[in-house]
């Protein structure tokens, strides 16, 4: 892919920090004077945002597991052609809290559709975009979530939430063997400070060269 | 696939009759003492109509080609589970006014994403449950157009120009060619019982057998 701007997703796990941590890595790197472009899907685009509001309506309890996944891959598609691109093309540099290894550990591992099956949905919507650099904020599945629900220990729902999440950190990891050459991970569970540092460390090696 | 009941879809250009030809089989069918369910996409399932929303909203003039051809996958497969899947598990006869061969037709050949693309989120969606039968309605892109004329109500997609339904028919053709063991053609230009006559035929000869 030939383009004037960059290109960078973080991912991870709930809980890993990605907002927080992406929200220091803008700052960082608007202080170097790049003009950054923080977003995450649907990103204020009105399909996009249309498509995310099926999925995300609570009484759409019917919805099954590869409908949830094409509309994740159509949402996708269309912040990537109205927002993304778009800005990559001005000469941004931009910072994606999730992109497609979302879908591939959340749905292909997390909800079982395989993690093929689902790549090769997104490789038709996103048509080679792949980040040029990807950021994983490594944490366990039960570190991020005693983060998000503020808990010692986890009750029996959440036993059903953590086997869920287990999937979902086993498949991001399957992601990042797979992807070695574009992802790098980064130890979530040290301050946010620190996991920003070391994100910015690898985004200077890697592609701000 | 094994199952209880058949499943069929009719499929032609706009304007080659399909609603009229359908009623006609689900008549004659029903007198014969199938139970028949005369069904086309979003056919009432609230996901698929949320989704078939977004697709044909006039102000959605944005919208990518590809999200399009995503969401028509991700109401097709809605659509498949909530009511044709469950339908043949009852026995009855399923009869669908287009499916997967138009996305193929329509996206992938009018819109020029390409037939194998478009095909691969569909075997996605789908997951193997093709019809058991389809009937296409042969009609020119001229002749199809001229009928619909008539019409009061023309939604986004009737709008489109000649040449875009010149490229939907070859890429029909193609789709013939490629699924010939499961599509058979039948002279759409003939009165509409004729062709639902010659559609019977068909429909006796290869599945009621």
């Amino acid at each position: 892919m030939k383009h004037k701007g960059w290109f960078i997703s973080i991912e991870g796990p709930d809980g890993s920090g990605k907002s927080t941590v992406g929200a220091y890595i803008e700052k960082q790197l608007t202080e170097e004077g790049y003009s950054v472009l923080f977003t995450r899907e649907p990103g204020g685009i009105e399909i996009a945002e249309e498509i995310r509001s099926i999925i995300l309506d609570p009484k759409n309890t019917a919805m099954d597991q590869k409908t949830e996944a094409l509309l994740y891959a159509a949402s996708r598609r269309q912040h990537l052609i109205q927002k993304i691109l778009p800005a990559i093309e001005e000469g941004k540099l931009v910072l994606c809290d999730r992109f497609v290894d979302s879908s591939l550990a959340y749905q292909g591992a997390g909800r079982g559709i395989g993690i093929d099956a689902v790549l090769s949905i997104n490789q038709f919507a996103i048509e080679g975009h792949f980040p040029d650099l990807t950021i994983y904020l490594d944490l366990s599945a039960e570190a991020g979530l005693k983060r998000l629900k503020d808990r010692v220990f986890l009750d029996r729902l959440d036993r059903e939430a953590l086997d869920f999440h287990q999937r979902v950190t086993a498949g991001y990891q399957e992601v990042l063997a797979r992807f070695s050459d574009r992802i790098v991970s980064v130890d979530a569970s040290q301050a946010p400070e620190k996991v920003a540092a070391d994100a910015l460390d690898y985004i200077h090696q890697r592609i701000l060269t």
